[in-house]
């Protein structure tokens, strides 16, 4: 009974008004109905959620142009990049296949019976992870497709055995309807209810469904403020839930003497490749570049490098006003000096910006400098660093992040460095650290950590890509004494499903 | 600078002065050595940490005789149990030894570089968990060894890598002086620093330590309404941190028709010895029994088991009182029966008290039932159902709990029965399911599963006893393309020291 959505379109165009906000009734019924999908996903065996997720990859890929098309017209990411997105969606559901037919995700482990155990016999115990409930995703504005609807969020909680309800993000909603209604009818095509994915729409329905009493963790992707305005509803909740934000990431990136030295124009065409990529519109994106003072033909390589990225149209006009006043706010900083001042707020485009200050500068602000502000867009801040004093002493104020990327020489991987113990530093408030790489890109893989200390999550033991995002989704049973005929498959003794257990504190 | 501390000693003994409340400058500077001393910690190879482990539970067992005579004193619980309680310490530490040696809690992951990759090539990724930072530990009044100072919480942090500072119950300073005196000296005989535990005193200590910024995290055991309050500064920080709250918890215990049939004497006997060992003043108390109505034999029988238990000194006069003020409630609620009122309130006794009421009665209240409400000392309440209808129904009701139990026949043990249906129902919100066992006693094993949905915990995921608990205290960081000189010996491919590690997807 509310107002039509506005919707962020392409350049001038008017937004595409495609669906109402969500009612409280409307939500209610949702939930209810989200609640009974989930029920059965917790039923079904593992090898019927995997064959779950494969057919929902195979619907998001039949249905691919229609989606890409959708999203195209609502990000102007273009249909190069979304077609990779969509591709990244499928895959990470047949990932989760996978890590379901491996079964290792529920930590099956298993003690008999020791009577004769000292102080005092010990009965036969086993524990394994199960489903926690009904989850509530709320879909990220820079990835339409592998950080919303049919994203890592919901593929690792349909794989844990939990419905979704999905919070549209305002800025792609037809694209959201495309890919749900493309899920809902792969479910059914497995026999599986379409509730197991649902959305709602509006920014007070995301607030009543983090509250419903039926839904049992959150996920979601997006601003601090954002994020942590829903993370205190989670925690303040008569029962609280588990609430996994990726709020904000300032992403380090340490380049050494030597290898500006080795390969100094290569380092600044790629690194202003990586923080161009996508218009800067990246959680991963590089925000604050270390490097030797005196440096200045490697700042001029790679202020050269960054001028040639064209300028382009940002995800939605709050985003580019959002970045249009963080790197106004930067470039009027004290010490700041702008290396390159896109086109910035003008004509709907964003160019590339650029922008340097020394450590010392930093340093005088401590924790509340500028330098550790995250500019959301194509942006990045070059600090240069007079000595390994300053650099470490920048890198122990580093904000929690994502990512932190060291560049040096081979023989600087070693310990005793200046390189190694920027990792070592780097380690202690990033969740990925990279050697010689570019931190933007996430691959879906079964080591992949996207997550780390705050602000860049909520929860540090977390990721919210890779195989091991389904842990966000289980919480822990053991069952004492029970006849074997009333245990999950995976805790019995003949282990008919063939999942890793641990039995008697051995990984068999 | 404030004052002295009281201490509840036994029965109508004066209290016990021996430390003054910790004042902000002091837990500032014990805050600081422990934020050092968890350095040390992280940087130790596993097989040091071990070797420390070792030392601290000989150090325990060599003073194990000042350490059960002061908590004997402060606690009225008896040398017998306080001994089995220590020795339980002890057993913890070096079940932690073996977690460390073994390494699989890290869950080491390495993807191998894969260039050929679809849609994009992946990198080199390893994962593992690391040491999250010095832990804030609140100790529980009702284990003053097992669950305080060398406990299952401070066993788990110190094997995950973390100092610890202790926030030591008012029931038994003088107690947790002796055994930090004793992990301390442990310590440095072992080659560690002796901040790697340390003490704080006093409600306000308490509230700063969880909202000091180098704390990382935090865990409790203890009543609903201070865990809650010390939940919710924890997810009140500028930089939230995951408190793991042990809080309050109800224990359904489920008796079927054919069990008491079958062998409702002994049945009778086991459970009033349950419910009231350590005169009711365990987490795991079967608080809500199940039985069928028109067992009134049973009923008799179990009245005449516990009125058997001779009265006894509880913890502390706060946790008398509120038992006694919780039973009062409970005898005048609406259709509740007294089978036994014990010594309840007077001279400083606690007597075995019993109630009744019927299923329909619980249901007509609801969840708003006084079935539902905790009740911390040596009584239960039976619930008597007329149906498999009432009882799933009151089942459904059963707030989150760490343990729910069924007893019923071996017959019963098999898809389709009511019993199947009630471990069902028990295991959507218990963290342990018993099956003819009774649940009070908490083995500390590879499988132990000490938790539950919420209030039992505030995070159901995790446990705070068994192999598994070290996990709450862990974080996840990947290295991307990294030398191997520069990663953990965990994470090489030629794997050093063993370590189970999940290569390309499978377990090795």
């Amino acid at each position: 009974m509310t107002g039509i959505l506005s919707v962020a379109a392409r350049g001038e165009r008017e937004p595409l008004a495609v669906a109402s906000e969500t009612t409280g009734a409307e939500l209610e019924e949702i939930v209810a109905r989200a609640a009974r999908a989930s029920r059965v996903l917790a039923e079904a065996t593992r090898a019927d959620r995997a064959r779950l997720l494969r057919a929902l990859a195979d619907a998001l890929e039949s249905d691919a142009d229609a989606i890409v098309a959708a999203a195209d017209e609502e990000t102007a990411l273009g249909a190069p990049r979304l077609t990779g997105e969509l591709a990244r969606s499928s895959n990470q559901l047949r990932l989760f296949a996978e890590v379901l037919e491996d079964g290792g995700y529920l930590s099956a482990t298993i003690d008999h019976a020791n009577p004769a155990a000292v102080p005092v016999a010990v009965p036969d115990l086993r524990r394994m992870l199960v489903p926690i409930g009904p989850v509530a995703v709320f879909s990220a504005s820079n990835f339409p497709l592998a950080c919303s609807v049919p994203g890592g969020d919901t593929a690792s909680a349909l794989a844990a055995g939990n419905s979704v309800v999905v919070k549209v993000h305002s800025g792609h909603p037809a694209t959201s309807l495309a890919c749900a209604a493309s899920l809902r009818r792969g479910a059914e095509l497995a026999g599986f209810p379409a509730d197991i994915v649902s959305l709602v729409f509006g920014t007070a329905a995301g607030v009543q469904l983090v509250k419903h009493p039926s839904i049992k963790a959150a996920s979601f992707t997006g601003s601090v403020p954002g994020g942590r305005a829903l993370f205190d509803i989670a925690a303040a909740r008569p029962e609280p839930i588990p609430f996994f934000g990726e709020l904000g990431s300032i992403n380090a990136f340490v380049i050494t003497g030597a290898a500006i030295a080795e390969r100094g124009d290569e380092l600044a065409a790629g690194l202003a490749a990586s923080f161009t990529l996508g218009l800067g519109q990246f959680c991963t994106k590089p925000g604050l570049v270390l490097v030797p003072a005196g440096a200045d033909d490697f700042i001029a390589s790679l202020t050269r490098a960054a001028a040639g990225v064209a300028p382009g149209t940002m995800l939605n006009p709050r985003i580019r006003g959002g970045w249009a006043a963080s790197i106004d706010a930067l470039s009027q900083a004290e010490a700041v000096t702008t290396l390159l001042a896109g086109l910035g707020t003008g004509e709907g485009l964003a160019g590339v910006s650029l922008y340097s200050m020394p450590a010392s500068a930093v340093l005088e602000r401590g924790a509340d400098s500028p330098a550790f502000e995250e500019c959301f867009g194509p942006s990045t801040l070059v600090v240069t660093y007079a000595d390994e004093e300053e650099l470490t002493a920048v890198l122990a104020l580093v904000p929690g992040s994502l990512t932190g990327t060291v560049h040096a020489t081979e023989a600087e991987g070693a310990p005793g460095t200046l390189a190694s113990r920027a990792v070592a530093l780097l380690s202690e408030r990033c969740g990925r650290v990279l050697w010689n790489q570019y931190p933007t890109g996430v691959a879906v893989t079964w080591a992949q950590q996207h997550g780390g200390p705050y602000p860049a999550t909520t929860s540090s033991a977390s990721t919210s890509v890779g195989a091991a995002s389904i842990l966000r989704f289980l919480r822990a049973v053991a069952w004492q004494n029970a006849p074997a005929a009333l245990l999950p498959v995976e805790l019995r003794d003949d282990n008919p499903t063939g999942v890793p257990q641990r039995v008697d504190g051995r990984l068999s």
